[in-house]
């Protein structure tokens, strides 16, 4: 199969806050966040790998930016490195402000999506070509995540994440 | 104030079809798809005017197409001419396949807005200056759409929507 | 097929604004009164019909008039003309003061409907005979708009629009 | 207070089953249609008594007819009695066959609503007047159910309750 | 078939009231809640059957307590008695008070669910055999409302209802 | 402030799999899981700390059982280890066969709550004490996400990450 590039997959997701969905302090909802980063992420790894996909997992994701009621959230997802039928997504999350037009960074998040057929059994991929120094920088670490993540499931001996132990030892 | 481009309001809505918002035939709903098309609308008007903006009008929209249950629906808005403190917003509805990944047009609406402050007053707005050829043409027709719309207001004269009138005559 | 009179697909749907359908002035989103009014409309569509129905085009909507959070609305739509196998859907939307009982207009659109079988393909339906005067100046309206319609799309030539060119030469 | 008319308060509420409203055996909900009932009748109850009206209690109501998805469900409401500061609410729901056009009744249910000010303290109502047969048969009726409310919460003795008493004399 | 205990089918519903389900008074819906109660009540039928159910009635069910915007809520429903396919689930709801953390009934309410096959004809479940004072007390009631709703429905002459009409001799 | 025990946060949220939740295999979506895994989880923070929570962060969630349409799932959320204002929150999720009633376990997921006052600045809350074996477990093995966490954000250097750098040592 013929590689493909990160801006093959991108998707963006530009909506509103409504109402429903914020919390007592009028802000989005994490859950409903999560949601909406899935759904963009899900549409990511269909681009990239023209199949049916599910969400394999969810990596570390930190709220560090509330998100008030009537906020313009623009969710920017793209496949960040492909494995055998697995696909790692980076989301990256924008809010502007109306008055200035300004645009800031609110979250990051990464998720896994495998590529299945219609009974469900994962199907083979195409490799990600990655392109821009932040698209290389992403691809690198993917590797380093997918060992971690091996090691926390315990399918991986801490040893054997040999990208991962380094960033210990240094 | 400065004008803007068109560039500057555009806003892309990625998203799912769900179960929810399906017919009889499981097609996306009109109503459901119209729903959509405001909410991309209403931002591409806010990005351009960064006031409150509430929805005016909608023009004619067709629904050439069916949308089926599972597909990738692109809501791509931008506003493609400027008034005192109403707007002219061209949606442009694509959708793509799955197992091609080929893109293809599903649908084109035009909304108005109009940009108020707090208490509801219309508010002035840049005006807008087109680029390319396409933008060009969408702000010449969105004149003559302005008179008609007018006229079917009973707010204008037919003699005097000179633009439209000249359609006739030819 | 005998024709039907337009008070056999009058429906109603009376219903509130809830919070998860305002702006942030606090009135229903005109998205959300699209929706509703499409799904008003198709059941009147329906009626006539006897089919299944799908949207097949919305005429031009103004929204002269905010309608807030926590408001009675009432949509009421019926079948304005019958074509071949599509029907010309008039609608009115209601809204009235809790305090006074006062009830006011607050919209009006037209949306057309095609009645098709389970393949989709379009299907004869019965005529539409209007009887009070309102019916009948909406009938007669609704031919001179499918003629703007089909000028508009580039399926008519302007000067075969008799009706709608009479418009302009008065 | 002037009495009103049944007709005054009548609310009709035309809507489609949705598919994120049916059961596994692709019928409406119980509980959606407890909701659709309850949004209805409290607009019957408000246009009786132009006041904020909360939900007291429902009646017994019994499902006895499935509602299959795509249906067109017509939920009809109408104060049947008025008391100091609470309503009684008939609710009639049909459902109507698409290819025969044929209407037949679904459900039935009794809700209670009070009518409040600001600050959640009951408010006294106008009187209701019914005016036809089956409105003064469900006029009759209200005073027995309320008397059976008032036993079954222990807030009436059951010798006090004479009208409701009769009904196990006969 | 073997009885089964009410702890068996015993089903909790924690969960936020959000802005999307609340009245002009920020309180709950009363038809949302009705909701709420008909999903937990249908999950404790079909843990006590292992059958597709569906609600077959509501009981009388009164409102007595507001439940506020942003309260953590808590529906328990468990199956009451059991008859030949039918089945009384006993529903308690409970708000918590965030500061203090004291929790307190804010309703109750009893709805019938029937056990039914894939065709939707009802089939036979196993019985109850209530354990604490409570279970005791509520499968004893569950009779008498038997009764009483077979009265109310016109299916058994009030003077049949011998434990029912024991209520009006006392 | 008194130490609480994780029984005195279980959070317990049953629910059914609805159609408007779930993706092209007719499995619950991801996003749907992890929102409501969001809410139950909030409900836990809250009920621990007594104060208004927001989500600081998710953990790595694994997907590793489908959840298809009609299922009835359960939440379970309760505090692993508290903080000084931030609390981590673990997650079960059981899915239950319905002619079986067997129970089995569907996922697991960590998230982390901060508790705040109205302007949502950081407040103290009070220590956690864990009881069972299960509990002690979840307790010491936060410690070591958290120092991951702070890794991961660049707040700690690898090598001060005692407990997590002896993993990579044995």
């Amino acid at each position: 199969m013929e590689a493909k590039l990160p801006s093959e997959s991108r998707t963006t997701l530009t909506d509103l806050v409504l109402p429903s969905e914020t919390n007592p302090l009028n802000n989005l909802f994490g859950g409903e966040l999560l949601a909406r980063m899935d759904r963009a992420a899900s549409i990511a790894a269909r681009r990239h790998s023209r199949r049916i996909v599910v969400t394999a997992s969810v990596n570390h994701v930190a709220f560090n930016k509330a998100i008030p009621l009537g906020s313009v959230v623009t969710v920017e997802a793209a496949v960040s490195r492909a494995f055998k039928s697995s696909m790692e997504i980076f989301i990256d999350v924008w809010i502007e402000d109306r008055e200035s037009g300004r645009r800031s960074k609110a979250n990051e998040a990464i998720y896994t999506f495998v590529a299945v057929d219609e009974t469900g059994t994962p199907v083979k991929i195409p490799p990600l070509k990655p392109e821009t120094d932040l698209e290389k920088e992403r691809f690198a670490a993917a590797l380093r995540r997918k060992q971690l993540s091996l090691v926390l499931a315990g399918k991986m001996q801490p040893k054997e994440a040999t990208e991962l132990k380094a960033l210990f030892e240094e």
